[in-house]
């Protein structure tokens, strides 16, 4: 059946498109995304031909300064987001900071930012760090309960880092807004396995990181999304030059940027952007509902294949409408299953206390490798 | 005379080091550093077995998580500080934000920040957007005046970007300390091309950028200092899960690191950082009075060749001790001089409204090149 599912599978081809080491079966692709064909040959031609030999006039010769919005205009086709609406850059912590920080000014007087147990933690520590903000972090299953006309700022991840869990991104939003307040979405673990429509459900502000189902590499930079409706009141709290309507002027005075590329703030990573530009190509022409359908399917496959087995518990949900591109297991030893996993050649992570982490990769994960960490799993887990 | 000192240049070997275009004289260094031998070689190992390769596990086996501090370390050789206190991420802009926001905490209830006029545009817009204080903006020569017991941050570029000038980093400090103020320098134009000393002199706080006489490439991280005896209060505006005590423990309440770890945020840029790392490799051993001495004497000769040059004025400061690295000149056509030398292969760069920015490199640079420059800058500046 899952030779096939393979044989079927319209997305077959992309998995050329990637460096896998020979041998393995690499399910992590929600924590690092495989290296994309693409990306040695762009660095190549990035130092010698630019770096290199252009030195200083690549900033215009060779798209340099333009390069956050040229990989941001990627990624508002991946995301369904509106043109002149996204740029790379930063980290997502950074990025999650900007977006919340902009969003509370949008907020006006309410200074109440409701977020959930299940953010992954940085979005926590970074709402944490902010000034005068009343911070109430409920369960994931009381988000909507707790959104009150209180509230100012709903600022969630779609995703569940660990569960796999999904938000109803276009529910809430639509509550949110009901309610006079704005929603902020971190799509860290969706971005790249399925569509999200940020402009169709009328987000107003999001983030997320390049590394994972995007294939950036290692701490590529994250994204920034700010809706057309927003981006004139939009204050980025570190004002840098890159936000700047006019860097190369370098006035005293600061003058934001028009459009999105204000959200930006220093000189950009090149070297990482340029990475993650190349990577982003094999999304070219890519229907993501084709994305999202394989990404179902792989999961679906696997929670059929694990549950029941004794030992393990699927955390992730079943119903498929509630999930993301990862699957996660309890179970008591799962830190030394993984580490026995690896040893076989099959990559998923552990996430303390007892979890097992699978993500599976529409672009280059087969449904066979499925099959195979079945097995495995039946193997191990006794 | 040039021929003779390069002939005797101790230094004159690093330029192998180096990547340098054929038929060009590359005078931009303290706005982009050329390429090092080493960076292609470091990417490629880095795509190919690092991250193609080893995939999630480099985080450890391959120290993509230590590369961070392990760049700090190659830094605090290289500006004198003490180990412990660096590390290489995010970009200066927003390091200057933690810088600043973290002196100001340390300075108590005094809110003045004083800056000059001649600080790099960057660092005037973040203090520009901080919160609750008061932006004390003066000219450079009034800076040492303008220190009053009033003022909580003392915040200064200590080579200007566009004159050359540098500040009396050891004299405005231990002022700035006399009044029970927080001293905080943006190193941007002196790491790299001179020794600092920042451990000898009690600098409280420092940034800087790592694409300048660093060579760490376009957009290369940058880098904070912070002095082990702040260290314990300092607090990271921006509570990231990378300036956690233990990241990946996932847990929900903020610890920051011990040391100097907490004045990281989010995901290291990985390929950005060991493009960097590579690039510090020509540093080891190196002597910094040396590099010094190199950098004193191509600008000494410069300045003697154009003095008295029709329609050029000088406007670094004669004095050696006064400047840093590169050498600025005023000409009514600077825009269309830069293009024009650009034409004939010298690559200098031109500030608004009327500046030509020549920066000389002792690890890549040689006496005859500074003569070429003065030739050329003779016959175009009729």
């Amino acid at each position: 059946m899952f030779a096939d599912l393979d044989a079927a599978d319209p997305l077959s081809g992309l998995r050329e498109g990637f460096h896998l080491p020979n041998g393995v079966i690499y399910l992590d692709g929600h924590s690092l995304g495989a290296l994309p064909m693409a990306v040695p040959l762009r660095m190549a031609q990035l130092l010698s031909k630019e770096w290199g030999r252009d030195l200083i006039s690549s900033w215009w010769r060779n798209g340099w300064e333009r390069l956050p919005r040229r990989v941001g205009e990627r990624l508002e086709v991946l995301v369904g987001a509106e043109p002149g609406t996204m740029v790379a850059t930063d980290s997502t912590s950074v990025n999650w900071f900007k977006a919340v920080s902009a969003a509370l000014e949008l907020a006006g007087s309410r200074r109440v930012v409701l977020t959930d147990s299940g953010n992954f933690p940085t979005n926590l520590y970074v709402l944490g760090s902010l000034r005068d903000v009343d911070v109430r972090v409920v369960p994931p299953e009381e988000v909507v309960a707790a959104t009150s006309s209180e509230v100012g700022v709903v600022a969630l991840t779609h995703v569940d880092y660990r569960s796999g869990r999904r938000h109803d991104l276009a529910g809430i939003t639509a509550l949110v807004h009901s309610l006079g307040a704005i929603a902020v979405w971190d799509l860290s673990h969706s971005a790249g396995v399925m569509a999200v429509d940020l402009a169709r459900h009328r987000v107003d502000l999001a983030v997320g990181c390049g590394y994972k189902y995007l294939n950036g590499g290692p701490g590529a930079p994250a994204f920034i999304y700010v809706a057309p409706r927003h981006q004139e009141r939009f204050r980025n709290p570190i004002a840098g030059w890159f936000g700047h309507a006019a860097p190369f002027d370098f006035s005293v005075e600061f003058v934001p940027a028009q459009g999105i590329e204000r959200a930006r703030i220093g000189t950009p990573h090149i070297l990482s952007l340029a990475a993650l530009d190349a990577a982003l190509e094999i999304f070219d022409g890519l229907d993501m509902s084709m994305v999202r359908e394989k990404s179902v399917r792989m999961t679906s496959l696997f929670i059929d294949l694990v549950e029941g087995m004794p030992g393990f518990d699927v955390v992730t949900p079943r119903e498929s409408g509630a999930r993301g591109g990862h699957v996660s297991l309890r179970h008591p030893r799962a830190a030394e299953l993984i580490t026995v996993l690896a040893g076989a050649g099959i990559i998923g992570d552990f996430r303390p206390p007892d979890l097992l982490r699978f993500g599976f990769s529409p672009l280059y994960n087969r449904y066979g490798e499925v099959m195979q960490l079945g097995e495995a799993l039946r193997a191990v887990g006794r």
